[in-house]
């Protein structure tokens, strides 16, 4: 494949290990990259290795940060009572678009997966009871609707009902601007269980 | 959209800018990266900055390479008395693919575009007419099957023409596997005009 010289292919076969970009897509970033004013690309090389550098968990949350504090759990204006738990950071920052909620969360890093060999011991479970030990009031579980969020879903209520912490589990339903026709039944079948009266 | 704190945010916003990344594409690659060994990223950064460092012209075909001769115009085995004249470095290497050119090559970087305002100055077409007066004996034409592409090889071939160098131009016609069906009209017209007898 040494078509362009060692350097270009060099750079394509890295770009190629990134996930979702193929072959194609890397010889056609590596060009556009080339062909780029050299600050640019200085600018996003450093932005690579410092976030790699520099990026940690928060120390309340487990979210990705490069503070000490994530800018939720760091922000007074926040609801510090509630929790949201989440699979990853990007499950955070989609419910921060939203702009409504007001608690905080906890990122898990993962879902309980027997098939993957992933027990609660391999995802941030622990430092959530540890959390439960302040004054929390309620934990909303936002896992993903999948058989490996709702196993976590299932486990963390349990384990957490005991200490008599409000529990709750987002709604399951048909997505707004979904069209029934193309709605898988489980789906059907969760958003009729879980009407609500109008 | 700071969910992430400002180093994340960062790199999300400088991998937007490339080509065919849009910002949710970014944040996976962002995250991904974050994940990934350390000296997975640094090896990654040096290629793009090594890269946008060291990539030039070939001094003889155009063509970007880290050398001063690119491969093709550097090896012995070529057939350097037949130049195959392309609009950029990667129409170069999807030739160089089939394995089965053994001329050189000469790269335009573009195509000439009243509409966009390119001209003949505009793209590498004084260096080729340099380049024939060597020893070539045949100038083959595979600039792309667009407007763009074909008036390039109008101009060109009439530039050529006068110094009794033979110019030839690639096959349009149906691609091998496709369907006669989906293929549009002016192609099928091609086609049948650069019939063959068999």
């Amino acid at each position: 494949m040494n078509y362009y010289g060692s350097q270009i292919s060099k750079l394509i076969e890295e770009l190629s290990r990134l996930p979702g970009i193929g072959p194609k897509s890397a010889g056609r970033l590596a060009f556009h990259m080339i062909n780029m004013p050299e600050e640019q690309v200085e600018q996003l090389a450093e932005a690579m290795l410092c976030a790699r550098k520099n990026v940690r968990y928060c120390k309340e949350c487990y979210t990705l940060t490069d503070q000490e504090l994530c800018p939720v759990c760091a922000s007074r204006e926040r609801d510090h009572s509630t929790i949201m738990v989440v699979e990853t950071a990007r499950d955070l920052a989609a419910y921060e678009k939203t702009g409504k909620y007001n608690g905080v969360y906890h990122v898990l890093h993962g879902a309980i997966s027997p098939m993957l060999g992933i027990g609660p011991n391999d995802i941030k479970l622990k430092e959530l009871v540890e959390r439960l030990r302040g004054e929390i009031t309620e934990v909303i579980i936002a896992t993903n609707s999948t058989l490996e969020g709702e196993t976590t879903a299932m486990y963390i209520s349990k384990l957490i009902k005991q200490s008599g912490i409000k529990v709750s589990r987002i709604a399951s339903g048909v997505p707004v601007g979904g069209d029934l026709e193309y709605i898988d039944e489980v789906t059907l079948l969760r958003a009729l269980e879980g009407r609500t009266e109008i």
